[in-house]
């Protein structure tokens, strides 16, 4: 498809326009309408890494499973303590899998900006799965399309984003991508989880549930990231933090009657959200998110790496 | 090919009819008669992910070789602590993966019961790769046919199975199926490793073995499963054990002369059985069982999967 | 393509002709001229397992990436504590892998001999991917043809090894490929890394670098092997040893000009080379040792398994 795609790297969502996330949005419905089943070849030959610093099944997964739609071959690469004992460094690392004419390299990592980093140094297609608190772009774009399919646009909607926004990469890049398009971005969170360049954000904060839910069109919530809190940064017990910053049916008729609420996952049930609210499918599109993560996935493989000249 | 074989998930030997059971047998030997090396698209563009929540190289292998045989794509997703510390439930996980409309979960877990637990709730099918001490279905269906192979019919077999019977999945599944076939099945255990559900089991239960191997047609030996044994509860020395219960040429003469010596591995040599005997081809059919796993899978993703509706 | 080579397994540099050796290198030489991208079929329906004792990214990836390259399917088989606690031997385990028909084991592990010891008792063809500080034939060998291909030939190129020689099984491989050619091969190394067999190497042996570099065509560098040193074996600061054993650019200046510098990775920067040497493309060939591995990985993989007769 000719495509006025010309990126080398999917590294953020700051830097890709709106014509860039939509077409990657277009192509991704189309993949989501297609019948599974079909083994496609269209990147067949080609080799797909997943070179992660952090655990993590759900993305490793869904880039996983892309990747094999279209044909490509995965190698997993699992980066822990027992391979840096040798002492290699990241670039290296990077270095030697692109010298094996790799061509797309998936890099997670608990810093920002390694995959920026990274991506002029190597041949290979480099997409970021995450980089530290700094952004996720492939999560902001699913959750675009999940947006658009239920609300037919962007621009206009009212999405509130709820929880720890401060340590979210998640949240960074949705803010991003719905400001590019024209969306109110509200984020409700407590004052310890308010981030440090709030300002910059271009974002309503709200410390209320009910004040920041009212007449939203979505409501995005967010697992505390405990393993990037600092010792006592995070001092209320669950159970109050559930009480205040828990998303339930109740707190929920604030917003539209026609809300959907989204969540990237993994849910910590009954903190962030009532059980009960996660596996309602008149208001989750939790499940639908994973779905639409793989098309996603699929769509940004196949505008990086089709046509790409060998190297 | 026209089955009789109705089934979704393959979730344990209780509820297959011996129709069902002969079905997967007789597919099974077809492939198991034909030459490896030629690739099969049989099951092309279908997704299998082994869900292994305990550790195993030979079952996840298995899988492995059987799913990639047919043509199938295989994702690994072993769960330890690390993936367990974002605090994720075990059905979420599930979940995610189906939404991710992958064909087939094969799932091992240390508890019983979670295959069966998550069968109703995903639209993949769900094969049982080991639950607690439960079921371990596709192992007594390997080893029904390596039985078969050899006795030409399972009917009127006296089959002993010695060992940790208290703890063995495997034991439960064999003695299921055994039974439905019309075959007798003996337990020699000592005491402390009787199941406490004997009398539901239906088998004659000896401590003794050269009682209990007197005339059996074949053998089956299992491991002591230190991992789910509690502080205490095996209390005499290996080499005890291996005395009392340990299978060698000798205790064997009470059998049969052509009695065949089955283990479901892997073997600890010179515990339950001397290395002398897991090695000799005169009677030792152990790996032969290994080569029959992966036909018997093949044939369950075979029945499970061909000309399965898509979702 | 018809071939003298005749080997089922591929266990050290040792016992491999020259002629042998020679067709490696130039069917790997036409490997490293295709372009990447077309997915080939040549050994589809095969399957490799990378059975790997000791941890490693870069070589296991290498051959993952070799495998798929020709259409063969991968198993990676990781061993370690885990897997280990239910007591297999190492000869079961790899027997089963066997028993599920698979064509080639690739096995990795700490201590010497291990894949020579399995290859007679499998039907699989047997790669040594490095055992102790034995042998590590894959890597002497794109060494090779990285030389063969900067030098035009081997034979009369004079080779200076340095670093903890003792420990290292590359050092060994490269030392026998080497003198099977006609190549003069030095050492470089202090007191407490000399090796114990010294003499039966064949080699001339430095303890400066700067005489063991004088006007030598190669200099190839080696990491020391922490993991293989005992208590106290290594006693001077790294400063130290970098001071004395160190690569950089004035060291250099020793040998010819147009010398190529190596590393078989993963590079300890400012240790046993300087990062600016590592990275300088006046000298430094590592990237392109990384690229040539897995043609040389695909060559091996294709002498050994096309045509094999099915077992």
């Amino acid at each position: 498809m000719p495509s006025s795609f010309k990126h080398r790297h999917l590294l953020d969502i700051e830097r890709l326009s709106p014509a860039d996330i939509t077409a990657i949005l277009d192509l991704a419905e189309r993949y989501l309408k297609q019948k599974p089943g079909k083994k496609q070849t269209k990147l067949a030959g080609k080799i797909l890494v997943n070179l992660f610093f952090e655990p993590s099944t759900r993305t490793r997964t869904s880039f996983e499973i892309a990747a094999k739609r279209l044909g490509m071959d995965v190698v997993n690469v699992m980066v822990d303590h027992s391979s840096t004992k040798k002492g290699e460094s990241l670039l290296d690392m990077a270095g030697a899998l692109d010298a094996m004419r790799v061509d797309a390299l998936i890099v997670r990592h608990a810093e920002d900006g390694i995959p920026q980093f990274l991506a002029p140094q190597v041949k290979a297609s480099v997409i970021n799965a995450g980089d530290g608190k700094h952004e996720h772009p492939t999560q902001a774009l699913l959750d675009a399309l999940v947006m658009r399919r239920h609300k037919k646009k962007l621009k206009g909607l009212t999405v509130a984003i709820c929880g720890d926004i401060q340590h979210s990469r998640v949240a960074r890049s949705n803010i991003h991508l719905l400001k590019k398009f024209g969306a109110k971005v509200r984020i409700i969170t407590p004052s310890y989880f308010v981030p440090q360049d709030l300002n910059k954000l271009g974002v309503e904060a709200f410390d209320n549930m009910k004040e920041g839910l009212k007449d939203v069109d979505v409501v995005m919530m967010l697992r505390i990231q405990h393993e990037r809190l600092g010792d006592g940064e995070f001092a209320v017990s669950l159970k109050e933090y559930h009480r205040d910053y828990g998303l339930d049916h109740n707190k929920l008729k604030a917003a539209k009657p026609n809300v959907i609420v989204m969540h990237p996952g993994p849910v910590n049930r009954d903190v962030e959200i009532t059980s009960e609210l996660a596996d309602d499918p008149q208001f989750s599109v939790i499940r639908e998110q994973i779905e639409t993560g793989v098309a996603i996935r699929m769509a940004i493989l196949d505008l990086l790496l089709s046509g790409k000249k060998k190297k």
